[in-house]
């Protein structure tokens, strides 16, 4: 199947998301200045894992850490791990939460687990949604930023309060927290600060990040020991991870000191999208790296209009637009590298024609 | 903890076994000439992967292939769905069996699949173990070569009973094929003929083949397709595989035709073993790239008198012994490209002085 907007987009000069092509370059990148005697890691041991495991440990405050070639699987194990702890084989967390939507029923299939699904779909879990759950569960899984409705973020203060529900009631507290770099500036807290208020973190290394793949699980010691053996059970424990962590680690070094600078340009461009017709962002100011765009025309008209915009411009604003019901569309926007390197003047141009062609047909 | 054995083995000029150093220049070799252009596998789809998998496919005479970053993931996955399709949470396999020794009870973790062991730990399975068999089973694993007692290998005949009785009892049969490639030159099959006996087959790209991770499954298309899913659920459809992918593939191309070479040293350095006194080869005569050397000593003064020999020969012939109980010990030997490397008068020596240094010992 032709996908001609995404086509379009692909040949624009100035892609507006991400931080580059995912091309094998971004490897070649990685190892070429490395010395080639560098060992493998070994079934999760040696020092290209330990190290890096160790640093990502100490930058969330944990203890420990356990690289993982998945996100899905690492939560997974957590989740599996918290329910075998309490004796309780059910969790809750967010209707649109990865597990729920992206797994394929992994957590029910393999590990027998029942989520409870709290708030509203277009909502954020709340204090209130946690005081009023009457179901018996062994975790809580929180998502930071709330991907699918956005990107959203509960205030901190509300992240604090459920925690200490959490903690009071015995329920332990996961972090979903894939994009955990990119909340840092808004929250003006470290990782550490935030992940202290949660019992296990699971981190992602491409996407904000940058890397090819590869998650993080961190918590306890005696927690990650155990995580590991279940690494094996679920075929994670590869004998050589480092294509992934090598090139997670250099990501992390680049990328860690620019998720300021993306927040901040999330803000710019997401104000560029509120002042066309038809078209809010969601949340309306970000409060991290990423938005939503909400049109008020169906996929296919807005798809129309944006194809000559990416040709007339050479701007290309997102390669995957989605149907939203009742005549709407939207898509995900998610800053990164690519940018700082747009003229301004070009964007501005972009916008402007877009609200034209916008105005034309909403008129 | 120091291990001596290793160390000395390590700074041997001519290891004995295998391709060569681990280290991180495999990645490197494998992309340093390639465009950098070509784009990422995106969650099991794109060329980089869907051409492999149609190459392996194949290769293997089979419908559908797909790529797994581990072989633990794609055969309990195969497993699960044979069990799921038969109604049956059962299966047969070997008591040294990958899945009942190296993956921590995965299968009956994971997926509540109960294991029947087949034959003494220290045999093949037999035809006549398949027809003795009282329990109910949806699939039975065959290992070809069974690595743990040395990769021996049942006569074709014998295999081609045993195909057939499960196909007449509806029993789906599976290949463990980790090391199919290494058995072709003594059967004298292709790896589709032998194929052609099993419902599912997985092979795997870091033993012989020496890439650096990552296993195919094949079998039928709505069987491969299904096992998408659950690679989606175990966690294994990462964004991108090809790290793993193009080295596979490389490495494929490289060794595959020297596999027969590896097969005859394999039989010559076995003779040249069973030439010491206290030492046997199991099988004494290879029939595939590998054997396991038994020693009438146990492993710590048998590695006393090793460690001499790779000093004083520059030739290290293992670097790992294990106990095998009533004062014996025994290592496994794989052959790759370094064996081709060794001056035959030095490995020569090296046996002489193994000899002697024995003969001093048990006489």
């Amino acid at each position: 199947m032709v996908n001609t907007l995404l086509e379009a987009f692909n040949k624009t000069t100035y892609p507006v998301v991400g931080h580059g092509k995912r091309d094998i370059q971004v490897l070649k990148d990685a190892f070429d200045e490395l010395d080639g005697t560098i060992d493998s890691d070994i079934y999760g041991t040696g020092k290209v894992i330990e190290d890096f495991q160790a640093k990502i440990a100490a930058y969330l405050g944990k203890p420990s850490a356990v690289f993982f070639p998945s996100g899905t699987m690492a939560q997974q194990i957590a989740l599996r791990m918290w329910c075998d702890e309490k004796g309780i084989r059910k969790i809750a967390y967010h209707p649109l939460c990865h597990l729920e939507i992206h797994e394929q029923n992994g957590l029910r299939e393999l590990h027998q687990i029942e989520p409870v699904l709290l708030a509203d779909k277009n909502s954020l879990i709340t204090l209130e949604d946690v005081l009023q759950m009457k179901e018996d569960i062994a975790c809580l899984l929180l998502e930071l930023p709330q991907r699918e409705i956005g990107g959203q973020l509960p205030a901190y203060e509300e992240l604090e309060a459920i925690a200490a529900h959490c903690k009071a009631k015995g329920i332990k507290l996961h972090l979903d927290g894939a994009r955990l770099y990119e909340i840092l500036p808004y929250y003006g807290k470290t990782a550490a600060e935030i992940c202290s208020l949660f019992d296990s973190v699971y981190v992602s290394f491409y996407k904000g990040i940058g890397g090819i793949a590869g998650a993080i699980l961190a918590g306890e010691e005696a927690f990650m020991t155990q995580s590991k053996i279940w690494k094996r059970r679920q075929g994670g424990d590869l004998i050589s991870l480092y294509p992934y962590i090598i090139s997670a680690d250099q990501a992390f070094d680049e990328r860690l000191p620019k998720m300021e600078q993306y927040y901040h340009d999330a803000i710019e461009l997401a104000a560029m999208y509120n002042d066309c017709d038809g078209i809010t962002t969601r949340p309306v100011v970000p409060v991290s790296n990423m938005f939503h765009v909400h049109i008020e025309l169906p996929k296919e008209s807005f798809e129309k209009l944006l194809i000559p915009v990416f040709e007339e411009t050479g701007v290309g604003l997102t390669g995957n637009v989605r149907d939203f019901g009742e005549g709407s569309s939207y898509y995900e926007v998610s800053l990164g590298d690519r940018y700082a390197d747009i003229p301004k003047e070009q964007l501005g141009q972009a916008f402007t024609l877009l609200n034209q062609k916008i105005k034309q047909i909403i008129a």
